[in-house]
């Protein structure tokens, strides 16, 4: 059973998964703070709690750190499925770790484009890259396991 | 570790379960293709670079998209981790591949029923049938580890 | 390949990761009960279907229902992905139980938490509670596989 941390690849793609979630952790303490800064509150109760029921509303900002937020559970959660599966494939060291970092680098960068509102299409370009990995995984794993459908 | 990729039921598992990532990648890529057609953005930067800040605003049909892709969050990154776990079980081949076909098959369904507004209920029963080889995985893996709870 | 599931650390986990995926598909019906009882719909043709284009609006009580799913979907499939490299890392199964237990009974009571509207901080403080295991498998995890980044 250890044997699997013990792979190589897959090893690679668990370091990298993680601090992809410790990312998303981090969003969503940001998005809190937001909503105590802003004093936005997504429920009455909250709003009760700090202040009052005016309080209980949207704010843009809060709703832009929600969309990040939103957009990595659209595509860090598949990567954590497709990543471990690739490992499995038998892929070398040095071209998976390239389709982790790609992917790693590319969402943190898509985070901070998003949080500072930078001008497009920056934040596109990092969406679309970090997509490049992905799909060449998924390929990769298609190919593998296709006379098994 | 390859052994993984070799076992049959793993690698059905797998071949469906990429599809589906597949499925909702492109379910990202039409809500994409969506905003810029009906020019409705939901971050001002984007609205900036087509256009103008008046297309910082919501399209019904681009938040359709968006239902439907989130639908898929809810329901099929949980099939990634039960399908995984009940290939583990040891089921039969053919059972596990009908688990895994009516489940491909249905989602498939919803996400067609979703975009095109399909009379009701057409989406809701796509849904319904999907959960079903969802709930007998979930059953057959309590069974299996219950004695480890 | 069976070996996985003979694994106790793995076989706890996963006994406790179902029960929290069962507990997600529970908010999806009370979800979809609360659109049919307070005939509040997402979809125009649901709409239609129950009584009128009038009924496509929104209910402060079903989003309630929904922000709780999403807040779920932010932190329990990360949990998916946490939890099964963790067993993977050689934890005793007394602490590693710990980890799934306390994040279980948490995420159990932040739905209830939500669902009742209970008074804050009840809510925030069942999902702080539930990231401590979190966070504490992501840095086990990480210093366990640190060498192969």
């Amino acid at each position: 059973m250890a044997a699997m941390i013990r792979n190589e690849v897959f090893s690679c793609f668990v370091f990298y998964g993680v601090l992809l979630v410790v990312k998303m952790y981090i969003l969503a303490i940001i998005t809190g703070q937001l909503r105590l800064r802003k004093k936005a509150f997504a429920n009455p109760e909250d709003a009760m709690r700090h202040g009052g029921l005016q309080y209980h509303r949207e704010d843009p900002y809060v709703e832009r750190s929600r969309r990040a937020h939103c957009n990595d559970l659209e595509n860090i959660l598949p990567f954590l499925f497709l990543g471990a599966v690739y490992s499995l494939t038998g892929p070398s060291l040095a071209v998976a770790r390239l389709h982790f970092l790609v992917f790693f680098v590319c969402r943190v960068l898509h985070s901070v484009a998003y949080l500072l509102a930078l001008q497009a299409p920056t934040r596109s370009l990092a969406y679309t890259f970090a997509q490049i990995p992905c799909v060449s995984m998924a390929l990769q794993i298609l190919m593998a396991v296709a006379s098994y459908a």
